[in-house]
């Protein structure tokens, strides 16, 4: 009998047990009794009728698929309509959507940072940021979370084009990025031509350092109603700034996009590998999400809801002796003292009828255990007091 | 005036127009008057009511998006149903879904290849196995394309785990990859224990390689009624073969997956950073994916119809006088003599409302420029002899 060649993955799985960090899928009901307080549904309109209708609409009209990629066969009306209101609703010039916000952070970083290019990417990114740094052609310099010191140092570093990469709203602990400092020092990196020299007007000096945000959980919850983070500290729109964000969290659908000046966009479709071999996202998706912006264009109070909860959330919370993060968005993060209570706390609160995320190392960078809890706008003061009650319980 | 760090896009946009490369966006309306030969939706079932109804029927039921990743909201059970339907479909013991075909290859590719490892790789491969192989720990060598001896030549250097990673039928020229070989020369690489040695059963010699099969342009078309390649070499479940497939071609919806032994897919579910970190797959395209895999099963000669379409394509049109590739699935790849001459030939096919696809440098890595045409199931004589007709036409 041959051996198998994944032998080694059963090694794997067998530290993991032993660790009792193994990860198994719990296939949800559609009409589930918990409380959710784990997804990333941030404005409560994955379910919203609307939304759904718009998905439904979209499927009847365009398909269920779209063919083919976005160059091919894959760009569709309704696309081209996603685009135009997403880059007018977060004061952008120009979008362009993609499969996935992992496929658009991908698309980003890599067409961004091409060889002998410089990306300088905090500490506490996201997962696709990370492999964006990965697969991009320009050198990585991981610099430490939330820091704009060590960003200008990286910078100095830089013989050629740099950017600089950052969630706005940090996934783990729901901290904000220091959004003003950081384009402060990519701008602070570009050097003034020599004065009197500047007959060829621009062609002197240094250009400054790029800013490319990850605006996944800013987006629909930070910013004059919801419209990001970027928004919010007067960036969108800036001739050096790029915004990614993501239609699966505040928007209640599937896919990311990009946002930013219309020749960085063309440049995109030009040359993000991501964005030119993929299908393009399913008009069902693109439909739901379009659905969502237009409600939140109408109802931008949303948005401020949704950050109130987190508040109270947290308010509650450390008023009853628990360690939390305080939330810039809807992310609120509560200390746990190990990975082995961290789990029996979530596994308590999921049999009170709660459901709450549970992050433990691997997938912290830090190695700290915490429960992961998100506000919805559309939470009631009374499921706030259930799951207050239910955390506190738990903890026993 | 600062000078803008984006400067050196503008001079790659400048040399793209001076080389006639620039791309661009081409929305389409809902009801386009064309007749579509460069789509992936090979039998036809993207805008099936079915389809279409079965996307609007899980958004209605489970809402617009999935809330979260896989792992902690995201899983419903339409996804495992999806899952479960899929690797039965296809022969093999379980199935993991995917936001995108692209994300299930990242997912692959970099899950089995671990530090140590080699990974041999087909010069035919597509971007996102290129782009798993560059994300992957492991050390590549890229072999020439469809030669197993090359294969068994760059196996014989590893010194760990290793894995074979090829498509199928490769997405420019249509053609297949010697499956039954491949298959051969990663169980050759094993070694055999030492005679009478085995008292730990499976303990001695060397296991072999794996094989990483991408069968996106295969499911749906080859294979009894339509399983994939892998079923056809007769390789679908077998302990050492892992397939991908896509649910944006043949079942005319968006999304990925992974199918293999239930050990490798739950090392993905605790391994691959695209599962883990991605939000899950929209209900509506699972809704829409299911409902065509139904259909497919329900209508087996579909598969074979679209390989009968593809075959007549080829053979009508080679007889007219043009160089093609004899398709083994549903892709239908013409020699262009020229960049410039594909894509005023596909320019003039557009003028006579027919769609095709036009392949040039650099998105092909061989050089030659192409058109590409796609086979579809539900294509008539009457939509075959007017393609024909005007892809003639159009040469003049």
């Amino acid at each position: 009998m041959a051996r198998s060649p994944f032998e080694w993955i059963d090694e794997q799985a067998r530290a993991r047990s032993r660790a009792g960090l193994v990860r198994t899928l719990r296939p949800r009901p559609a009409d589930s009794e918990l409380l959710d307080l784990a997804g990333n549904d941030y404005l409560g309109l994955a379910r919203h009728p609307e939304v759904t209708e718009g998905a439904a609409r979209a499927a009847r009209t365009w398909g269920g698929g779209a063919t083919g990629s976005r160059l091919v066969s894959g760009s569709t009306e309704l696309h081209a309509e996603l685009e135009r209101e997403l880059a007018e609703f977060c004061g952008f010039e120009s979008a362009l959507v993609f499969s996935s916000g992992y496929a658009a952070n991908l698309a980003a970083v890599t067409a961004l940072a091409p060889h002998g290019s410089l990306i300088v990417s905090d500490a506490g990114n996201h997962a696709s940021l990370i492999d964006g740094c990965r697969l991009a052609r320009g050198t990585t310099q991981v610099v430490a979370h939330a820091d704009p010191d060590a960003v200008r140092k990286a910078l100095d570093t830089r013989t050629g084009p740099a950017i600089v990469v950052s969630d706005t709203v940090f996934s783990v602990d729901g901290d904000a990025a220091p959004l003003t400092a950081l384009a402060a020092a990519c701008r602070e990196a570009g050097e003034p031509g020599e004065s009197g020299a500047s007959r060829k007007s621009g062609e002197s000096g240094r250009p400054g350092a790029a800013l490319v945000l990850d605006d996944a959980h800013g987006l629909g919850v930070i910013g004059d109603g919801g419209r990001g983070a970027a928004w919010a500290a007067g960036l969108a729109g800036a001739p050096d700034v790029v915004a990614t964000v993501t239609l699966s969290k505040s928007l209640g659908s599937q896919g990311g996009a990009v946002l930013g000046p219309a020749h960085v966009i063309d440049h995109l479709v030009n040359a993000a590998r991501t964005f030119i071999f993929d299908t393009g996202l399913a008009p069902a998706a693109a439909g739901a999400a379009l659905a969502a912006l237009r409600l939140l264009r109408e109802e931008p109070e949303r948005a401020a809801r949704a950050r109130a909860v987190a508040i109270s959330l947290y308010e509650r919370l450390t008023a009853e002796g628990l360690e939390a993060v305080r939330p810039d968005a809807a992310v609120v993060s509560v200390r746990a003292p190990s990975p082995e209570q961290a789990l029996r706390w979530a596994a308590e609160c999921r049999a009170a009828g709660l459901a709450v995320g549970c992050f433990r190392p691997p997938s912290v960078p830090d190695g700290i255990s915490r429960l992961r809890l998100t506000a919805r706008a559309d939470l009631t003061e009374g499921q706030l007091d259930r799951a207050v009650g239910v955390i506190i319980e738990a903890r026993r």
